[in-house]
Protein backbone atom coordinates (compact mmCIF):
# COMPACT_ATOMS: atom_id res chain seq x y z
CA UNK A 1 0.00 0.00 0.00
CA UNK A 2 1.37 2.98 -0.99
CA UNK A 3 2.22 5.88 1.94
CA UNK A 4 0.96 9.08 0.87
CA UNK A 5 3.10 12.30 1.45
CA UNK A 6 2.66 15.58 3.00
CA UNK A 7 4.01 19.03 1.79
CA UNK A 8 2.82 21.69 3.87
CA UNK A 9 0.49 19.59 5.37
CA UNK A 10 -1.00 19.00 1.78
CA UNK A 11 -1.52 15.59 1.01
CA UNK A 12 0.04 13.85 -2.35
CA UNK A 13 1.26 11.15 -3.49
CA UNK A 14 4.79 10.05 -3.80
CA UNK A 15 6.68 11.74 -6.59
CA UNK A 16 10.63 12.03 -7.65
CA UNK A 17 12.67 13.29 -10.29
CA UNK A 18 14.33 10.82 -12.37
CA UNK A 19 17.06 11.64 -14.62
CA UNK A 20 18.14 7.53 -15.86
CA UNK A 21 15.98 4.51 -16.91
CA UNK A 22 17.56 2.43 -13.60
CA UNK A 23 16.12 5.34 -11.14
CA UNK A 24 13.10 5.13 -12.76
CA UNK A 25 13.21 1.65 -12.69
CA UNK A 26 13.67 1.41 -8.90
CA UNK A 27 11.06 4.22 -8.38
CA UNK A 28 8.90 1.86 -10.12
CA UNK A 29 9.33 -1.40 -7.75
CA UNK A 30 9.07 1.16 -4.63
CA UNK A 31 5.78 2.96 -6.07
CA UNK A 32 4.16 -0.55 -6.32
CA UNK A 33 4.54 -1.30 -10.01
CA UNK A 34 2.97 1.28 -11.60
CA UNK A 35 3.86 5.02 -11.88
CA UNK A 36 3.48 8.23 -14.16
CA UNK A 37 6.29 9.69 -15.90
CA UNK A 38 5.68 13.29 -16.38
CA UNK A 39 7.62 16.07 -18.26
CA UNK A 40 8.22 18.58 -15.65
CA UNK A 41 7.08 21.46 -18.13
CA UNK A 42 4.33 21.86 -21.20
CA UNK A 43 1.89 18.99 -20.13
CA UNK A 44 -1.74 19.17 -20.67
CA UNK A 45 -4.66 16.89 -21.35
CA UNK A 46 -2.39 13.88 -21.46
CA UNK A 47 0.06 15.14 -23.50
CA UNK A 48 3.60 14.75 -21.26
CA UNK A 49 2.13 12.12 -19.25
CA UNK A 50 2.88 7.99 -19.64
CA UNK A 51 1.74 5.12 -17.20
CA UNK A 52 4.48 2.42 -16.93
CA UNK A 53 4.34 -0.36 -15.52
CA UNK A 54 7.78 -2.27 -16.71
CA UNK A 55 10.87 -2.11 -18.15
CA UNK A 56 10.23 -1.78 -21.70
CA UNK A 57 7.39 1.31 -20.65
CA UNK A 58 10.27 2.70 -19.34
CA UNK A 59 12.47 2.62 -21.87
CA UNK A 60 9.31 3.76 -24.54
CA UNK A 61 8.65 6.91 -22.47
CA UNK A 62 12.43 8.13 -21.90
CA UNK A 63 12.85 7.80 -26.00
CA UNK A 64 9.40 9.70 -25.86
CA UNK A 65 10.38 12.50 -23.50
CA UNK A 66 14.07 12.35 -25.03
CA UNK A 67 16.36 15.21 -23.42
CA UNK A 68 13.30 16.90 -21.21
CA UNK A 69 13.32 16.87 -17.62
CA UNK A 70 11.47 14.29 -16.03
CA UNK A 71 9.59 13.13 -12.90
CA UNK A 72 7.77 10.03 -11.29
CA UNK A 73 4.76 9.75 -9.31
CA UNK A 74 2.94 6.66 -8.20
CA UNK A 75 0.17 5.95 -9.78
CA UNK A 76 -2.43 6.80 -7.23
CA UNK A 77 -5.45 4.37 -7.37
CA UNK A 78 -8.50 6.77 -6.85
CA UNK A 79 -11.89 6.41 -6.75
CA UNK A 80 -12.82 10.01 -8.20
CA UNK A 81 -10.76 13.25 -9.68
CA UNK A 82 -12.40 16.34 -8.11
CA UNK A 83 -11.31 19.74 -8.79
CA UNK A 84 -12.26 22.75 -7.78
CA UNK A 85 -11.40 26.88 -9.25
CA UNK A 86 -10.27 29.23 -6.11
CA UNK A 87 -9.43 32.59 -7.02
CA UNK A 88 -7.04 34.91 -5.21
CA UNK A 89 -7.24 38.66 -5.34
CA UNK A 90 -4.99 41.02 -4.70
CA UNK A 91 -6.13 41.32 -1.10
CA UNK A 92 -8.39 39.77 1.44
CA UNK A 93 -9.22 35.80 1.43
CA UNK A 94 -9.61 33.76 -1.51
CA UNK A 95 -12.96 32.84 -2.70
CA UNK A 96 -13.19 28.86 -3.23
CA UNK A 97 -16.20 27.71 -5.94
CA UNK A 98 -18.03 25.01 -5.07
CA UNK A 99 -16.10 20.76 -5.10
CA UNK A 100 -16.89 19.91 -8.47
CA UNK A 101 -15.93 16.20 -9.89
CA UNK A 102 -14.21 15.72 -13.39
CA UNK A 103 -14.06 12.54 -15.43
CA UNK A 104 -11.43 11.80 -17.61
CA UNK A 105 -11.27 9.93 -20.84
CA UNK A 106 -7.79 9.62 -22.80
CA UNK A 107 -6.82 11.81 -20.44
CA UNK A 108 -8.60 14.26 -21.29
CA UNK A 109 -11.62 15.27 -19.55
CA UNK A 110 -14.85 15.07 -20.55
CA UNK A 111 -17.41 15.84 -17.86
CA UNK A 112 -17.64 17.90 -14.95
CA UNK A 113 -20.45 16.93 -11.95
CA UNK A 114 -21.42 20.48 -10.30
CA UNK A 115 -21.82 20.04 -7.57
CA UNK A 116 -19.44 16.61 -6.90
CA UNK A 117 -22.03 13.65 -5.85
CA UNK A 118 -19.30 12.95 -2.58
CA UNK A 119 -19.76 13.19 1.25
CA UNK A 120 -20.07 16.84 3.06
CA UNK A 121 -17.07 15.55 4.90
CA UNK A 122 -14.72 14.94 1.64
CA UNK A 123 -16.23 18.15 0.44
CA UNK A 124 -14.92 19.67 2.88
CA UNK A 125 -11.20 18.20 2.44
CA UNK A 126 -11.11 19.14 -0.92
CA UNK A 127 -11.92 23.22 -0.14
CA UNK A 128 -9.38 22.95 3.06
CA UNK A 129 -6.70 21.62 0.49
CA UNK A 130 -7.61 24.06 -2.00
CA UNK A 131 -7.33 26.80 0.52
CA UNK A 132 -4.46 25.12 1.99
CA UNK A 133 -2.92 25.77 -1.56
CA UNK A 134 -3.72 29.30 -2.13
CA UNK A 135 -1.98 30.25 0.77
CA UNK A 136 1.01 29.18 -1.48
CA UNK A 137 0.41 30.85 -4.67
CA UNK A 138 2.21 33.44 -5.39
CA UNK A 139 -0.21 35.80 -7.43
CA UNK A 140 -3.61 37.01 -8.28
CA UNK A 141 -5.91 35.34 -10.31
CA UNK A 142 -8.63 32.07 -10.61
CA UNK A 143 -6.84 28.70 -10.20
CA UNK A 144 -8.25 25.32 -11.33
CA UNK A 145 -7.26 23.09 -8.61
CA UNK A 146 -6.86 18.89 -9.06
CA UNK A 147 -7.56 16.41 -6.76
CA UNK A 148 -7.85 12.36 -6.40
CA UNK A 149 -10.67 11.23 -4.06
CA UNK A 150 -9.14 8.12 -2.75
CA UNK A 151 -11.04 4.51 -1.78
CA UNK A 152 -10.66 5.86 2.07
CA UNK A 153 -12.10 9.31 1.61
CA UNK A 154 -8.21 10.88 1.36
CA UNK A 155 -8.18 13.92 -0.75
CA UNK A 156 -4.56 14.24 -2.45
CA UNK A 157 -3.38 17.40 -5.05
CA UNK A 158 -3.41 16.36 -8.73
CA UNK A 159 -2.25 19.50 -10.13
CA UNK A 160 -2.63 23.04 -10.21
CA UNK A 161 -3.71 24.93 -13.48
CA UNK A 162 -3.02 28.75 -12.70
CA UNK A 163 -5.48 29.94 -15.18
CA UNK A 164 -9.67 30.23 -15.40
CA UNK A 165 -10.16 25.88 -16.16
CA UNK A 166 -12.49 23.62 -17.99
CA UNK A 167 -13.85 22.24 -14.81
CA UNK A 168 -14.70 25.98 -14.15
CA UNK A 169 -16.58 25.93 -17.32
CA UNK A 170 -20.19 25.13 -15.61
CA UNK A 171 -19.59 28.76 -13.23
CA UNK A 172 -20.49 30.89 -16.87
CA UNK A 173 -24.37 29.71 -16.36
CA UNK A 174 -24.42 27.88 -12.83
CA UNK A 175 -22.71 30.61 -10.47
CA UNK A 176 -23.20 34.30 -9.19
CA UNK A 177 -19.87 35.04 -10.46
CA UNK A 178 -18.23 33.30 -13.77
CA UNK A 179 -14.50 32.07 -13.24
CA UNK A 180 -14.21 34.57 -16.19
CA UNK A 181 -15.50 37.73 -14.52
CA UNK A 182 -13.86 36.60 -10.73
CA UNK A 183 -10.56 36.47 -13.27
CA UNK A 184 -11.28 39.95 -14.03
CA UNK A 185 -11.82 41.05 -10.50
CA UNK A 186 -9.04 39.36 -9.30
CA UNK A 187 -5.99 40.47 -11.23
CA UNK A 188 -7.46 44.14 -11.40
CA UNK A 189 -7.63 44.30 -7.61
CA UNK A 190 -11.17 44.43 -7.59
CA UNK A 191 -13.47 42.36 -4.57
CA UNK A 192 -13.71 38.78 -4.98
CA UNK A 193 -17.44 38.22 -6.26
CA UNK A 194 -19.99 35.24 -4.56
CA UNK A 195 -19.08 31.47 -5.76
CA UNK A 196 -22.17 30.47 -5.04
CA UNK A 197 -24.08 28.26 -7.56
CA UNK A 198 -27.53 29.72 -8.63
CA UNK A 199 -28.77 26.59 -9.51
CA UNK A 200 -28.87 23.06 -7.98
CA UNK A 201 -26.81 21.20 -10.35
CA UNK A 202 -24.66 21.45 -13.67
CA UNK A 203 -23.00 19.40 -16.17
CA UNK A 204 -20.63 20.47 -18.67
CA UNK A 205 -19.36 17.70 -21.38
CA UNK A 206 -16.37 18.93 -23.56
CA UNK A 207 -17.46 18.33 -27.37
CA UNK A 208 -13.93 16.74 -28.40
CA UNK A 209 -13.42 16.14 -32.15
CA UNK A 210 -13.79 13.10 -33.62
CA UNK A 211 -12.18 13.32 -36.62
CA UNK A 212 -9.64 15.09 -38.76
CA UNK A 213 -11.07 18.13 -41.37
CA UNK A 214 -13.23 20.69 -41.77
CA UNK A 215 -15.88 21.82 -39.38
CA UNK A 216 -19.10 20.56 -40.30
CA UNK A 217 -21.53 21.51 -37.20
CA UNK A 218 -24.48 19.61 -36.97
CA UNK A 219 -27.69 18.91 -34.64
CA UNK A 220 -27.52 22.65 -32.25
CA UNK A 221 -31.30 22.83 -33.40
CA UNK A 222 -32.33 19.54 -31.50
CA UNK A 223 -29.66 20.81 -29.04
CA UNK A 224 -31.56 23.70 -28.70
CA UNK A 225 -34.99 21.88 -27.62
CA UNK A 226 -33.56 19.90 -24.70
CA UNK A 227 -34.27 21.94 -21.36
CA UNK A 228 -31.40 24.28 -19.79
CA UNK A 229 -29.37 23.51 -22.37
CA UNK A 230 -26.50 26.16 -23.59
CA UNK A 231 -24.09 25.04 -26.04
CA UNK A 232 -20.93 27.06 -26.35
CA UNK A 233 -19.05 26.66 -29.57
CA UNK A 234 -15.49 28.04 -29.56
CA UNK A 235 -15.32 28.85 -33.70
CA UNK A 236 -12.04 26.35 -33.84
CA UNK A 237 -11.08 25.33 -37.15
CA UNK A 238 -10.01 22.30 -38.64
CA UNK A 239 -11.88 19.75 -36.12
CA UNK A 240 -9.53 16.84 -34.92
CA UNK A 241 -9.34 13.76 -33.31
CA UNK A 242 -9.87 14.89 -29.17
CA UNK A 243 -9.55 18.60 -30.08
CA UNK A 244 -11.65 20.48 -27.47
CA UNK A 245 -14.16 22.15 -30.39
CA UNK A 246 -16.88 23.39 -27.33
CA UNK A 247 -18.58 22.49 -24.93
CA UNK A 248 -22.37 21.89 -23.26
CA UNK A 249 -23.50 22.89 -20.15
CA UNK A 250 -27.08 21.68 -18.67
CA UNK A 251 -28.40 23.21 -14.66
CA UNK A 252 -30.77 21.81 -13.52
CA UNK A 253 -32.51 20.63 -10.28
CA UNK A 254 -30.09 17.56 -9.88
CA UNK A 255 -26.96 16.46 -11.31
CA UNK A 256 -28.34 12.66 -12.50
CA UNK A 257 -31.13 14.77 -14.93
CA UNK A 258 -28.43 17.39 -16.20
CA UNK A 259 -25.91 14.46 -17.09
CA UNK A 260 -28.67 12.73 -19.35
CA UNK A 261 -29.43 15.91 -20.80
CA UNK A 262 -25.82 16.75 -21.42
CA UNK A 263 -25.14 13.38 -22.74
CA UNK A 264 -28.20 12.78 -24.77
CA UNK A 265 -27.02 16.84 -26.38
CA UNK A 266 -23.56 15.62 -26.83
CA UNK A 267 -25.13 12.38 -29.08
CA UNK A 268 -27.50 14.89 -31.17
CA UNK A 269 -24.29 17.02 -32.04
CA UNK A 270 -21.25 16.81 -34.46
CA UNK A 271 -18.56 19.26 -35.31
CA UNK B 1 -65.25 56.45 -14.36
CA UNK B 2 -63.35 55.88 -17.46
CA UNK B 3 -65.03 52.41 -19.42
CA UNK B 4 -62.26 50.72 -21.11
CA UNK B 5 -62.08 49.58 -24.73
CA UNK B 6 -61.51 45.92 -25.82
CA UNK B 7 -59.61 45.09 -29.05
CA UNK B 8 -59.45 41.76 -29.93
CA UNK B 9 -60.35 40.78 -26.75
CA UNK B 10 -57.19 42.72 -25.32
CA UNK B 11 -57.83 45.54 -22.80
CA UNK B 12 -56.60 49.05 -23.90
CA UNK B 13 -57.65 52.75 -22.38
CA UNK B 14 -59.78 54.76 -24.39
CA UNK B 15 -57.30 56.83 -27.50
CA UNK B 16 -58.58 58.15 -30.57
CA UNK B 17 -56.34 60.22 -33.25
CA UNK B 18 -56.52 63.48 -33.10
CA UNK B 19 -56.29 66.74 -35.89
CA UNK B 20 -57.52 69.65 -34.18
CA UNK B 21 -56.86 71.18 -30.94
CA UNK B 22 -60.81 71.70 -30.57
CA UNK B 23 -60.99 68.26 -31.13
CA UNK B 24 -58.68 67.71 -28.26
CA UNK B 25 -60.70 69.15 -25.80
CA UNK B 26 -63.74 67.48 -26.57
CA UNK B 27 -62.17 64.48 -25.95
CA UNK B 28 -60.07 66.21 -22.46
CA UNK B 29 -63.71 66.71 -21.21
CA UNK B 30 -65.10 62.52 -22.23
CA UNK B 31 -61.52 61.29 -20.82
CA UNK B 32 -62.15 63.26 -17.26
CA UNK B 33 -59.86 65.74 -17.73
CA UNK B 34 -56.74 64.47 -17.53
CA UNK B 35 -55.21 62.56 -21.16
CA UNK B 36 -51.83 61.73 -22.68
CA UNK B 37 -51.33 63.39 -26.40
CA UNK B 38 -48.62 61.47 -28.45
CA UNK B 39 -47.12 61.59 -31.23
CA UNK B 40 -47.65 58.04 -33.51
CA UNK B 41 -44.20 57.92 -34.81
CA UNK B 42 -40.45 57.78 -32.66
CA UNK B 43 -41.62 57.74 -29.58
CA UNK B 44 -39.50 56.52 -26.57
CA UNK B 45 -38.99 57.50 -22.76
CA UNK B 46 -41.56 60.15 -22.42
CA UNK B 47 -40.43 61.75 -26.05
CA UNK B 48 -43.69 62.21 -27.61
CA UNK B 49 -45.39 62.25 -24.72
CA UNK B 50 -47.71 65.25 -23.68
CA UNK B 51 -49.95 65.00 -20.30
CA UNK B 52 -52.54 67.64 -20.79
CA UNK B 53 -55.32 69.10 -18.33
CA UNK B 54 -56.55 71.91 -19.97
CA UNK B 55 -56.45 74.44 -23.17
CA UNK B 56 -53.36 75.48 -22.21
CA UNK B 57 -51.37 72.18 -22.26
CA UNK B 58 -53.47 71.45 -25.01
CA UNK B 59 -52.25 74.33 -27.17
CA UNK B 60 -48.66 74.14 -25.75
CA UNK B 61 -48.70 70.13 -27.06
CA UNK B 62 -49.73 70.86 -30.42
CA UNK B 63 -47.10 73.59 -30.77
CA UNK B 64 -44.49 71.22 -29.21
CA UNK B 65 -45.77 68.84 -31.93
CA UNK B 66 -46.24 70.58 -35.00
CA UNK B 67 -47.31 69.10 -37.98
CA UNK B 68 -46.99 65.37 -36.41
CA UNK B 69 -49.63 62.91 -36.80
CA UNK B 70 -51.19 62.94 -32.97
CA UNK B 71 -53.90 60.77 -31.22
CA UNK B 72 -55.05 60.68 -27.33
CA UNK B 73 -54.92 58.61 -24.81
CA UNK B 74 -57.19 59.03 -21.96
CA UNK B 75 -55.11 58.91 -18.40
CA UNK B 76 -55.05 55.71 -16.93
CA UNK B 77 -55.06 55.73 -13.64
CA UNK B 78 -53.06 52.55 -12.26
CA UNK B 79 -51.54 51.42 -9.42
CA UNK B 80 -48.62 49.58 -10.95
CA UNK B 81 -47.10 49.57 -14.64
CA UNK B 82 -46.44 45.86 -16.02
CA UNK B 83 -44.36 44.67 -18.65
CA UNK B 84 -43.57 41.30 -19.98
CA UNK B 85 -41.13 39.89 -22.65
CA UNK B 86 -42.49 37.64 -25.29
CA UNK B 87 -40.44 35.55 -27.70
CA UNK B 88 -41.99 34.49 -31.43
CA UNK B 89 -40.37 31.99 -33.04
CA UNK B 90 -40.67 31.29 -36.66
CA UNK B 91 -42.86 28.22 -35.92
CA UNK B 92 -44.44 26.69 -32.13
CA UNK B 93 -45.85 28.52 -29.18
CA UNK B 94 -44.72 31.66 -28.36
CA UNK B 95 -42.76 31.98 -25.29
CA UNK B 96 -43.56 33.94 -22.38
CA UNK B 97 -41.20 35.67 -19.02
CA UNK B 98 -41.96 36.33 -15.66
CA UNK B 99 -44.69 39.23 -15.59
CA UNK B 100 -42.14 42.06 -14.09
CA UNK B 101 -43.15 45.26 -12.52
CA UNK B 102 -41.65 48.40 -14.00
CA UNK B 103 -41.18 51.57 -12.04
CA UNK B 104 -40.62 55.36 -13.95
CA UNK B 105 -39.41 58.63 -13.52
CA UNK B 106 -40.04 61.45 -15.81
CA UNK B 107 -41.30 58.81 -18.22
CA UNK B 108 -37.87 56.93 -17.64
CA UNK B 109 -37.71 53.59 -16.97
CA UNK B 110 -35.66 53.06 -13.35
CA UNK B 111 -36.09 50.02 -11.42
CA UNK B 112 -37.83 46.53 -12.95
CA UNK B 113 -38.74 44.25 -10.30
CA UNK B 114 -39.18 40.55 -11.45
CA UNK B 115 -41.03 38.51 -10.93
CA UNK B 116 -44.05 41.27 -10.20
CA UNK B 117 -45.05 41.77 -6.93
CA UNK B 118 -48.31 40.93 -7.64
CA UNK B 119 -51.24 38.41 -7.16
CA UNK B 120 -51.89 34.98 -9.34
CA UNK B 121 -54.67 36.07 -10.53
CA UNK B 122 -53.40 39.16 -12.24
CA UNK B 123 -50.40 37.47 -12.91
CA UNK B 124 -52.27 35.38 -15.17
CA UNK B 125 -54.52 38.35 -16.63
CA UNK B 126 -51.41 39.88 -17.77
CA UNK B 127 -49.77 36.96 -19.33
CA UNK B 128 -53.29 35.87 -20.84
CA UNK B 129 -52.86 39.52 -22.16
CA UNK B 130 -49.69 38.95 -23.38
CA UNK B 131 -50.22 35.58 -25.01
CA UNK B 132 -53.22 37.27 -27.01
CA UNK B 133 -51.05 40.13 -28.06
CA UNK B 134 -48.44 37.51 -29.59
CA UNK B 135 -51.58 36.30 -31.83
CA UNK B 136 -51.70 39.67 -33.34
CA UNK B 137 -47.45 40.28 -34.20
CA UNK B 138 -46.56 39.64 -37.82
CA UNK B 139 -42.84 38.72 -36.98
CA UNK B 140 -40.40 36.73 -35.25
CA UNK B 141 -38.28 37.92 -32.43
CA UNK B 142 -38.75 39.41 -28.61
CA UNK B 143 -41.20 41.85 -27.99
CA UNK B 144 -41.30 43.92 -24.20
CA UNK B 145 -45.15 44.42 -24.12
CA UNK B 146 -45.88 47.26 -21.53
CA UNK B 147 -49.14 46.63 -19.33
CA UNK B 148 -51.07 49.23 -16.42
CA UNK B 149 -52.85 47.59 -13.77
CA UNK B 150 -55.84 49.29 -12.52
CA UNK B 151 -57.21 49.78 -8.95
CA UNK B 152 -59.57 47.14 -9.42
CA UNK B 153 -57.12 44.74 -10.84
CA UNK B 154 -57.88 45.15 -14.30
CA UNK B 155 -54.82 44.84 -16.84
CA UNK B 156 -54.35 46.94 -19.47
CA UNK B 157 -52.18 46.81 -23.00
CA UNK B 158 -50.17 50.11 -22.86
CA UNK B 159 -47.30 49.78 -25.40
CA UNK B 160 -45.51 46.97 -27.74
CA UNK B 161 -41.73 47.07 -28.27
CA UNK B 162 -40.66 45.04 -31.08
CA UNK B 163 -37.17 44.25 -29.83
CA UNK B 164 -35.18 43.55 -26.93
CA UNK B 165 -36.46 45.61 -24.03
CA UNK B 166 -35.19 47.48 -20.73
CA UNK B 167 -37.77 45.72 -18.88
CA UNK B 168 -35.85 42.13 -20.03
CA UNK B 169 -32.41 42.98 -19.09
CA UNK B 170 -32.83 41.23 -15.78
CA UNK B 171 -33.58 38.16 -17.74
CA UNK B 172 -29.31 38.06 -18.36
CA UNK B 173 -28.28 37.14 -15.08
CA UNK B 174 -31.73 35.25 -14.17
CA UNK B 175 -33.36 33.15 -16.54
CA UNK B 176 -32.41 30.07 -18.06
CA UNK B 177 -32.66 31.98 -21.94
CA UNK B 178 -31.49 35.54 -21.96
CA UNK B 179 -33.76 37.64 -23.87
CA UNK B 180 -30.76 38.42 -26.09
CA UNK B 181 -30.31 34.68 -26.54
CA UNK B 182 -33.60 34.48 -27.25
CA UNK B 183 -34.25 36.49 -29.81
CA UNK B 184 -31.33 35.29 -31.94
CA UNK B 185 -33.26 31.44 -31.40
CA UNK B 186 -36.45 33.34 -32.81
CA UNK B 187 -34.86 35.08 -35.45
CA UNK B 188 -33.12 32.17 -36.82
CA UNK B 189 -35.90 29.68 -36.32
CA UNK B 190 -34.74 27.38 -33.49
CA UNK B 191 -36.64 26.33 -30.79
CA UNK B 192 -37.18 28.69 -28.39
CA UNK B 193 -35.56 28.76 -24.65
CA UNK B 194 -36.77 27.89 -21.30
CA UNK B 195 -37.81 31.29 -19.98
CA UNK B 196 -37.78 30.30 -16.15
CA UNK B 197 -36.34 32.49 -13.34
CA UNK B 198 -33.52 30.28 -12.23
CA UNK B 199 -33.17 32.91 -9.00
CA UNK B 200 -36.24 33.31 -6.68
CA UNK B 201 -35.79 37.18 -7.64
CA UNK B 202 -33.99 40.08 -9.45
CA UNK B 203 -33.87 43.45 -9.57
CA UNK B 204 -32.87 45.71 -12.35
CA UNK B 205 -32.30 49.83 -12.09
CA UNK B 206 -31.08 51.67 -14.87
CA UNK B 207 -28.03 54.22 -14.15
CA UNK B 208 -29.11 57.43 -15.67
CA UNK B 209 -26.98 59.92 -16.37
CA UNK B 210 -27.04 62.67 -13.58
CA UNK B 211 -24.85 65.50 -15.49
CA UNK B 212 -23.95 66.48 -19.23
CA UNK B 213 -20.22 65.84 -19.64
CA UNK B 214 -17.47 63.68 -20.08
CA UNK B 215 -18.13 60.41 -18.65
CA UNK B 216 -16.18 59.70 -15.22
CA UNK B 217 -16.71 56.26 -13.63
CA UNK B 218 -16.48 56.03 -10.12
CA UNK B 219 -17.43 53.79 -7.16
CA UNK B 220 -17.21 50.18 -9.24
CA UNK B 221 -15.24 48.87 -6.60
CA UNK B 222 -17.68 49.60 -3.87
CA UNK B 223 -20.69 48.35 -6.14
CA UNK B 224 -18.57 45.19 -6.79
CA UNK B 225 -18.30 43.90 -2.97
CA UNK B 226 -22.45 43.50 -2.79
CA UNK B 227 -23.25 40.51 -3.19
CA UNK B 228 -25.46 39.17 -6.40
CA UNK B 229 -24.73 42.13 -7.96
CA UNK B 230 -23.82 42.79 -11.86
CA UNK B 231 -22.86 46.11 -13.39
CA UNK B 232 -23.34 46.59 -16.76
CA UNK B 233 -21.90 49.76 -18.23
CA UNK B 234 -22.68 50.23 -21.66
CA UNK B 235 -19.74 52.53 -22.77
CA UNK B 236 -21.44 55.36 -23.82
CA UNK B 237 -19.95 58.91 -24.25
CA UNK B 238 -20.85 61.53 -23.28
CA UNK B 239 -22.79 61.14 -20.24
CA UNK B 240 -26.17 63.28 -20.51
CA UNK B 241 -29.05 63.79 -18.09
CA UNK B 242 -31.09 60.94 -17.75
CA UNK B 243 -29.45 59.04 -20.65
CA UNK B 244 -29.03 55.34 -20.29
CA UNK B 245 -25.26 54.92 -19.03
CA UNK B 246 -26.02 51.31 -17.75
CA UNK B 247 -27.50 49.15 -15.88
CA UNK B 248 -27.37 46.77 -12.24
CA UNK B 249 -29.10 43.43 -11.84
CA UNK B 250 -29.10 42.32 -8.52
CA UNK B 251 -30.08 38.68 -8.13
CA UNK B 252 -31.35 37.33 -4.76
CA UNK B 253 -33.55 35.31 -2.56
CA UNK B 254 -36.59 37.50 -2.88
CA UNK B 255 -37.60 40.98 -4.54
CA UNK B 256 -37.14 43.14 -1.33
CA UNK B 257 -33.73 42.23 -0.46
CA UNK B 258 -32.70 42.25 -4.50
CA UNK B 259 -33.93 45.72 -4.54
CA UNK B 260 -32.20 47.66 -1.40
CA UNK B 261 -29.02 46.18 -2.68
CA UNK B 262 -29.86 47.48 -6.38
CA UNK B 263 -30.47 50.96 -5.15
CA UNK B 264 -27.67 51.11 -2.46
CA UNK B 265 -25.51 49.57 -5.62
CA UNK B 266 -26.68 53.03 -7.94
CA UNK B 267 -26.12 55.34 -4.76
CA UNK B 268 -22.26 54.20 -4.97
CA UNK B 269 -22.29 54.88 -8.16
CA UNK B 270 -21.18 58.21 -10.58
CA UNK B 271 -20.81 58.28 -14.29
Amino acid sequence: MLQFLRKNNIAVGPFAEITSQDQAEELLAKYSGKMVIKTRLGGYDGNGNAVVQNVQDIAAAFQKFLGRPLYAEAFVPFTKELAVMIACGLNGEPAVYPIVETRQERNICTEVLAPAQISGEESKKAESLALQVAEHLGSAGVYGIEMFLTEDGEVLLNEIAPRVHNSGHYTIEACVTSQFEQHIRAITGMPLGKTDMKVPAAVMINILGERNGRVELKGTDDVAIIPDTHLHIYGKSPTKIDRKMGHITVTGKDVQTALERARKARKLLSV
